[in-house]
């Protein structure tokens, strides 16, 4: 496990924003900053141990901690948004923060009251970076007891952020099929991470696999439950609809990134084709066309994630009342925005080349990088389950089940 | 000139609403109202006198004018949904409206503050319904100045409305060229309404030509000018943007109209297809498909033009300190949304059929008529040029000029 | 029921060609014919008589006839041909034609050799035109037997040609459940065809309900049936195929008219943009574009009609012989070409206007009649079920099983 | 320069093809021997070395070469299809092969008589690889005359090939900017091949760029000279047409290939999705769906791209003759179907991995390779430009004008 070489990742921030828009801008800063090596990054597969750093540096990692403790007090609109920002510079550092973010926010899906506190406390203070190996397509983490723990072992397929976070959430059954969760410190024996995250995008969220043997957590650090029962609650049916607008968001801004660094291509490298009749590739009708095109489509999609990220807000804000056709309603318009988001930011990072030209194949380049990003990660559920689940809804008032996954 | 039969549009409507929420809910009430028997309407090109008289009764047509003389008192982003909602049941009917608005409006455009004053008054108090012969790509109407008035005298190939208004907005060009407005009783001799919009959609919006011979008009009353001269204001620059958001209002309307007509269909007529395996054609795959893919589409679109209106809004609000720059940043989100909205229309009002089956064809059932009213409104101008716009903007920073038409 | 008025369809026909391309040519004759008031036509929902009498006087209704007996002795790529050729000018007449040759060469799909000689005969001596009461998804004409005689009695719901034709083909079950087919003239007490075909598109082809009343039919002339049982052979498995096909090329010669003539508008009437920088329309890059683009979609489509035309030839040649596994792929390469026709001509018919402008949408251009045909015929089976067919047979090799519908 | 190591690419090939079926099959026997690590090979950039030889050994290199010099006597048609599969397994072998096939062909574009002879035998008797040094957009390479000797000066982009070839096409500029063509043993001192093709697709092409130093040529080498002066002759016009037919050849192979694998993976790797229903994800309706649809628009390039090489046969075959008119027609006809073989070849690549699933995305598997390859080449001229031919054809009858590249 190599790392990135020391680059000036490292700044003297300033002290952290205390709005929206500060933080926005923020994550704007660290963007510019993840800019500069990130096609060298996407070459290699290295730990981005250093774009960790950079995250806690500037504070993106408790962006969602409380005030009082140091953290950004902030909402998911506001974590959307910056995961959308970051994710324009690098969508595996975009990845690694939103999937941060979601273990860090998961305590209040599922932890008793006491649980959350202390949890978000730790993890405001400490400035945890958040792994977690909790898939839950795969089945194969049993959880037995013994005494006054509860012992994980098994192993789970993808494990993102894992290898260079501070503390996994872990995922597994007991005998009687109960889902547990537990929060461990990333070096605790018995938690093997493997460098084995080889794909075609999204190469540095270290999402490989992980072998967990024998580790012990305490009942009392059982997520939610309470005398060895799980406490269920409303609350963490707003799981699905959250970790969706978390992919819909980093989809959105790579997106958003192939296209701002096509425009500035074509602005100046980009050659006039030799039968155009123009002087400039700029001026050529059918580049104008495409970004004409692909802006608008891009826009149409941003504009529905945002409103829904607004309607998802008021589902936060009164968590414990939400009915359920409230929470499912919610769910088909967050299936809705994942199904433009995948198919919009497909179509924009494979078409901007036509504006580009052939010289901007070149690797040095790494505009393909875009595309085999989205397309990785877009595979994670089927879209056209999203699909499905919106036209049920508008057919015959079917609202999707809430599962822990998609 | 024949007219619809009497039918049951007139009722008594309760007090005019005063919120937002309650004017879209009237639009709710005028569209099932309309719904009735649009089909019908479709077919024959009878002029719309009794649905004018119902967007008259419900306080529609007042709905943007001042509440001391017993207007709305709305905004335009509540206009838009109002349009919107009205052209679900009826599209040439939302585009009569749309337009009403556009020249009720208008006077803010170019009026003097006194003539503003006078025009808001009277259209409200008397609920004038306004048409316009202002269509500026025919540059064939002159002006020529008697004394202490002008005198219209042309052709319009398109006037919107005009055989059902009380009012309508003339347009010519005085010797120097400058462009002069003025607002005109419909029944004004000199002016004829020729019968002759024959159009494959939009079939009852009136649009047909006029013939303008020697109308009148006090200099006083020409909008805009003091002492014979013109006083330029920015706010004119508002044109277009607005223009353009009405449009796209009826096309989303329409679009919205075919989809739940279309899934109400496969609910209750559509069979499921003999090789299906299912027994309702609402469980088939297929058209769960296509139900889940246009609603998604058209919630894109519809989230973007509710996030441009209301970029718009806060424009309309500070009109007369408007920059360029922010001027020409609105119009292009309009031209984003525009072609957005063009296209997911014209493919949600083809592809509906492919969830209807072989007997919604019949022509009892019109579904035809939504994509023929889009269809056709949507030549307007070409949309390839709103992706000109845009285009130009991201490559060059480019912003369009302010014109008086599109 | 009205007839079109007397317009000079009529004219003296040279000598029957001999030639495939004499009968392409013949073909483009009668489209030139059919050309002059199709639009027209398509408004009234008037009876083709006339339009029938052409087909008969040109030849094209003998075109699959014996030559020995005066037809064309032609095979089905050029009939393909001429469909495509006649549909260019009129999408009903192409499809009435299609359809009478279908019933025309059904006889050879289930009729004794002595049945389908004296049918060939018959029909291509007298010029018969053939009308169909067949739908088999209306299961509903029952079929009892009285001495020599069987008994057909019901109703069905599309009878396409029924009420301009001479002869219509009979389909009804008989109590074991076993189909039989008879031809019988049109003007058979007992038939009753109903002037209730009031549709979008394809509206002159006459495809209204009929009622069977106690139409007699002697057991000899049930098709197939020896001794009152029925032979079943082979080839009656190329019915949906040659059906499928009869489809498509009635499709793009549909596609292929709106094509045509709207490039035939943009050159002389479409006006260029006010703000193109161009003289002329046809110089506008957007225009160009959207004809190269709709003009390659269509090519690449006719290019594999005429492919599985072809592949199909080799296999009627070789009818009594042909394997599952020929008939099945074969039956899977019309699928796919079946999907991509309708969905090309559905985005050529429904683009074109783009390229033509506003003023193109008066009615008297008709301009939308090729999309409200294309619209209407390409759901007379969902084609989502055609991709199926192709996509099990790319993952499992599973070959479309033969039915006598789609 | 690494070379990939030794791989049993190299076998006892039987007697020569002499049929075009028999050379088809021979070039899916190379590549079955080709897709064993073809993706191995991606990943790498080592020299095609081995698959060079493979496409000596197997006869490919002389395919088009006389029958009595050893060669295959074969024509375009078959050498498209030859080329296409090829590149179902490795898109960058099946390119070297195309251009080596253009070179080969070239002599007969502008050589005498005499010349085209002699290279034509050399050529297959001594089983040459062709490489150019020829793009004609860069506009650098200047030829001098020095007595019975030209002189050739400067530097190419791209030179696909050169690497591992036996001899290269010199392309350059006599002072009166005359263009030259010569052929010369690739490793003539002064001509010096650069290792930087680093690019995201075709990464095994060797299209890097080249150094030509005083590369002295006889005059009577110059291709069509007789007496210092250029012959022209009307057979040099095939020039774009048949390139851009290779072109798409290899486009159709590549989206083949990946059609196929996806396939294979579906059928024996990918999951059914929990929420689905089903056992086997070649069960799940979508994923049937995809593979009918890509199926479907593939097949119908397909077939555009056979007829349109069918139609350039009967040019070829009459070379010396072919009309103005009728070059450009053709010409036209190829810029269809590069148009169409571009767009559905990157629609292909991009979408199966929808019916794939998440682990596809694994880097051992690959399936990225085939959008990166077809998404560089179709960069090397912009699609737009073919379709601007095509429209421009159909609405004025404007002919493209010959020209030496694109």
């Amino acid at each position: 496990m190599t790392t990135t070489e020391n680059r000036p990742l490292t700044q003297n921030w300033p002290d952290a924003p205390t709005t929206s828009e500060g933080w926005i801008a923020r994550a704007a800063n660290v963007a510019t900053l993840l800019a500069v090596d990130a096609v060298e990054r996407d070459k290699g597969i290295a730990a981005p141990v250093h774009e960790v750093q950079l995250l806690k540096d500037s504070g993106l990692v408790t962006l969602l901690g409380p005030a009082e403790h140091g953290g950004g007090g902030q909402d998911w609109p506001t974590a959307y948004q910056v995961i959308r920002t970051v994710s324009t510079a690098d969508g595996s550092i975009g990845q690694l923060l939103g999937y941060h973010l979601l273990w860090f926010w998961a305590a209040r899906l599922v932890g008793t009251p006491e649980q959350i506190q202390a949890v978000e406390e730790a993890a405001t203070t400490n400035r945890w970076f958040f792994g977690g190996a909790v898939n839950p397509r795969d089945n194969d983490v049993q959880v037995t007891e013994e005494g006054d723990q509860i012992v994980f072992t098994g192993e789970k397929s993808f494990s993102t952020g894992s290898r260079v976070s501070d503390v996994t959430v872990l995922e597994g059954a007991l005998p009687d099929g109960q889902h547990v969760f537990a929060i461990v410190p990333s070096d605790t024996p018995g938690l093997s991470f493997h460098d084995d995250w080889d794909n075609i995008g999204q190469r540095q969220t270290e999402s490989g696999s992980v072998s967990i043997d024998h580790v012990r957590v305490n009942w009392s650090d059982a997520a939610g439950f309470v005398d060895k029962k799980f406490q269920p609650r409303v609350y963490n049916t707003l799981n699905v609809p959250t970790i969706q607008l978390v992919f819909v968001n980093f989809y959105l801004g790579i997106a958003r990134g192939a296209l701002d660094q096509a425009a500035s291509y074509s602005r100046d490298k980009t050659r006039a084709w030799l039968h155009s009749g123009f002087d400039k590739a700029i001026d050529e009708p059918y580049i104008i066309d495409i970004y004409g095109d692909l802006t608008a489509k891009l826009w149409s999609v941003e504009a529905l994630a945002d409103t829904v990220a607004l309607e998802g807000k008021s589902i936060h804000d009164n968590a414990w009342n939400v009915t359920e056709q409230e929470r499912g309603e919610h769910e088909v318009r967050v299936a809705a925005v994942k199904a433009r988001a995948t198919e919009v930011a497909l179509e924009v990072t494979s078409t901007i080349f036509e504006a580009l030209g052939a010289r901007a194949t070149a690797s040095k380049y790494g505009f393909d990088r875009f595309w085999r990003n989205v397309r990785t990660h877009t595979l994670h559920d089927p879209v056209a389950y999203k699909r499905r689940e919106v036209g049920r809804w508008v057919l015959t008032d079917e609202l999707p089940e809430p599962t822990w996954y998609s």
